[in-house]
């Protein structure tokens, strides 16, 4: 089938490559023109042959929304529309409706699978309506990684980034387990080899994970992590899954845990810290440092 | 070769079986005679060739350190202890020391496999010296899953248990991450099928695990665990983990909100839960809800 | 002066008191006639003589705005409206900006005491032009405890539901702090009176507080708190500060632990609990307990 | 009365002070002889006329210990050791046991005032049989507030340190929620004056508290602790206090967070954070950034 992409960053760049791959003509579009087939979107849509199905893979926010008002002024009716960047599930109803207005379909879809998807496939989750579903389908199946697993429609609109943004807090919570055990073991003198351990539990034990995999390549390159700072940026869906949280009121702990120690990671001193120095230095008299600056 | 094996229950019952394919002798010994090869330890350690290898698999703490107890007294300088069970890391030193003292080498080892173990084969971290942990190593090959990983000689005396010890840690924040994900999941009604999220989760994404296929086994007996209730034991190992994480002032939060996780599933009523309850009352006027009792 | 007051509620109704108490002429109204001074919104604000000062006490989210919108058009320029409700920080740049098209100022309010309010003063965070604080100083003045503080212009339109939102997050990590210290004295045996532990921290410790004092006349009431259900609500301001600390990249663990246990305490079973306790038995062949339904 | 006293570093030296205004005779010694009134500790248990008591104020560990070993061959049956220090509660049974088979009593007490204590009185938390407190009621009495409150008889032996150590426990979580709600307040460019948000918390709130107090103190000396470093040690109840809840299975979720907040601002980089960026990395190409080193 014919497919228009918009967006052909890091992501969608390997995700042109890999429908294409599975015989599928796609037509993408970025604002780079070295990047793109087309030149305009009006072009990209001029080029595809209807029903369209047109896939933004843009970042979430402004630039999703004016592609989607673009193409809402562009496209036509039985048309459909994939959201497959990380917008927040919240912005997925509105951009249904705006569209809906106009006879065009939408489908958000949350696509998991970074740097590795290309050779082995994304991981997708999409929400919305079946015969907007149905219509991407080939799409979706030349994307997914091979077998029965690895594409599932999660439910309404909204329900892929949503379920995506889930999958991300679980990953977050997942990478902290492994950082904390990892940061322990670091710390006794009995356990000599910690990258061995790390690799041999790959196999038997319950902790086997395809983040314990990429731990021990991590280590193959930098036993002890040496080169590296301490310091992780955070990308909007672990902030949005403990706010979806507290709107529900489920508790999150580990998740959320696993978050401020992001934050954390970030700030150069901790003005937090700074505060409990200075109560133990009123009431106790204990010794404060002087500020790094 | 020959080995013996003193605790036959879940976990010692099959892994005398995984030895025994491999072409080993064991000769097992447990209080329960039917269970048993041998009718006591004395005759276990009498029917072992020099010198001898004996694996204690039995209850850490008291039957742990009784068992050894024992075997200094029966075995001979140049035998070899392992203690196969969950022993607190804290413990090996010392009982090293105690066979020390009578010739007799001391390996402790941390064996992960569970049900699935006789099957799959057992991860096994062990600590110690080189020389007792060669005596023992056709038993750990025997045991270990296939391939080149899951076993790991982790360090000097206490290394396994330590290393297993982290591992259960890790175990707990990578289980409470996929806890919390699928209750907050379940909490929104946008995601109409959370147990085809899961399976799905299974090929593509950051988070494929063992853990996630298991949730997945668990969420196909029951798809939304309404048979269950949401109560979790804990087994020591993650206990002694934060306390490791104290002793050496490594902040372990999302591994400690696991655990402390599981204490509250526990708890009928929450007494800090009253207190809060009453100094909202009092500040406030907010009602209360009486006891359930 | 005279002031309008619409709500007359727990809180507007002895808030009304204090302020008649101090010389002031109060004009409320409520929904409730039994309540009310005048009839309607309209016959409030054709009582005051203008410049007006309104006050209004009502319920945050649909009840705030219909009374300023309502207020928006009954009143005339230079008048000025107090939101003293628990609205959340993010409205009241849009009432302030609502009004002020009618040339109607605006301050925000945040308006501690609860129950003791009538009888120990307020304590009152205000947010606005100086302007329009200036013109409801009287009222902030009758309302605040004796003294030199309580009360204080924290900032711009905002900065008073901000600081009074962050005072309720501290409260929530405070009482839980008091909450976790009873839990763990009432699980030892050593420690025989916990109530007259709490009762003598009042004086000469780190903690004293005016928590602990409630904290000690609510175990005067209920030595174990036995008659207690532990069920605590939350009112807004907890979910607000964390999702405040969200935007800011701010950690917050401690503030944010003590709003999940929150959470937890209004769950009748753990969901997240019952996938740990399906994992357990997925992989150890653990026990479970059957539902409680 | 009389009273040795070991141990007048900044705590003892006060408290000696204190003692001595209530018209008590203290004889104390010193390693340091330029504050000591006894020459060494027979001299000091010489100078006492029985039956003795002696109050040890000195490190705990290794130094309690020798002292009250010490003074074990020194007594005699009859004589009262207190120990005032900052002793685990576990040491406490083992100490009372030790003096109990030379006839000798033991009282532990834990003490909070720091550097205020001179002037305001200590609070005093303390275990043991009642015939050996009497015998060091007066010093109780000299040394703790005025008024009823500040003193209390908490239970057997161990109850006064471990009361001691709950009520430190409670401390670090409220230090650690004004820090919190500090850190967002200066965060937000609405709030303009967080300093005076702070000192007028002091009347009417929720949250009034001597903390509180301390932290207006410790902004009137630097208004945003420019001049501190976030660093804040820990010395030792906050660490026992988690062991504790751990033995009980009791969660302490914003205690322990206190105590890790702690443990983190003393990491120069963080070795968990090294393997999240190293993770991130990993799978999604994500930059890491270099070690500081």
């Amino acid at each position: 089938m014919e497919l228009g992409l918009v967006g052909l960053g890091k992501m969608g760049g390997n995700m042109r490559e890999r429908i294409r791959r599975a015989g599928h003509t796609v037509i993408g579009y970025d604002r780079n023109p070295d990047l793109a087939d087309a030149a305009s979107l009006e072009e990209l849509v001029s080029q595809l042959q209807g029903p369209r199905v047109v896939w933004v893979m843009v970042p979430a926010g402004a630039a999703t929304q004016s592609t989607i008002d673009e193409l809402g002024s562009l496209l036509s009716p039985g048309d459909v529309v994939i959201d497959g960047g990380n917008s927040r599930w919240t912005d997925d109803e509105k951009h249904a409706a705006e569209l809906a207005d106009k006879g065009i379909g939408f489908v958000d879809c949350g696509v998991s699978g970074g740097v590795w998807g290309l050779e082995n496939g994304y991981a997708l989750m999409y929400g919305g309506d079946s015969e907007h579903v149905a219509k991407a389908q080939p799409i979706f199946d030349a994307l997914k990684p091979p077998g029965d697993l690895g594409a599932v429609h999660a439910g309404k609109v909204g329900a892929g980034h949503f379920a995506k943004m889930v999958h991300n807090g679980i990953e977050y919570a997942m990478m902290q387990a492994f950082a904390e055990g990892w940061e322990l073991l670091e710390a006794v003198d009995s356990v000599t080899d910690v990258r061995e351990v790390f690799r041999n539990w790959q196999e038997g034990t319950v902790i086997r994970s395809w983040l314990l995999d990429l731990a021990v390549r991590a280590l193959d390159d930098d036993e002890h992590l040496e080169k590296l700072r301490g310091f992780a940026q955070d990308s909007g869906e672990g902030r949005w899954t403990v706010e979806a949280a507290i709107d529900h009121a489920v508790p999150l702990p580990a998740i959320t845990a696993s978050l401020f120690a992001r934050f954390g990671s970030r700030q150069d001193d901790s003005p937090s810290m700074k505060m409990i120095a200075a109560l133990r230095n009123q009431f106790g008299g204990h010794a404060v440092e002087s500020s790094k600056k």
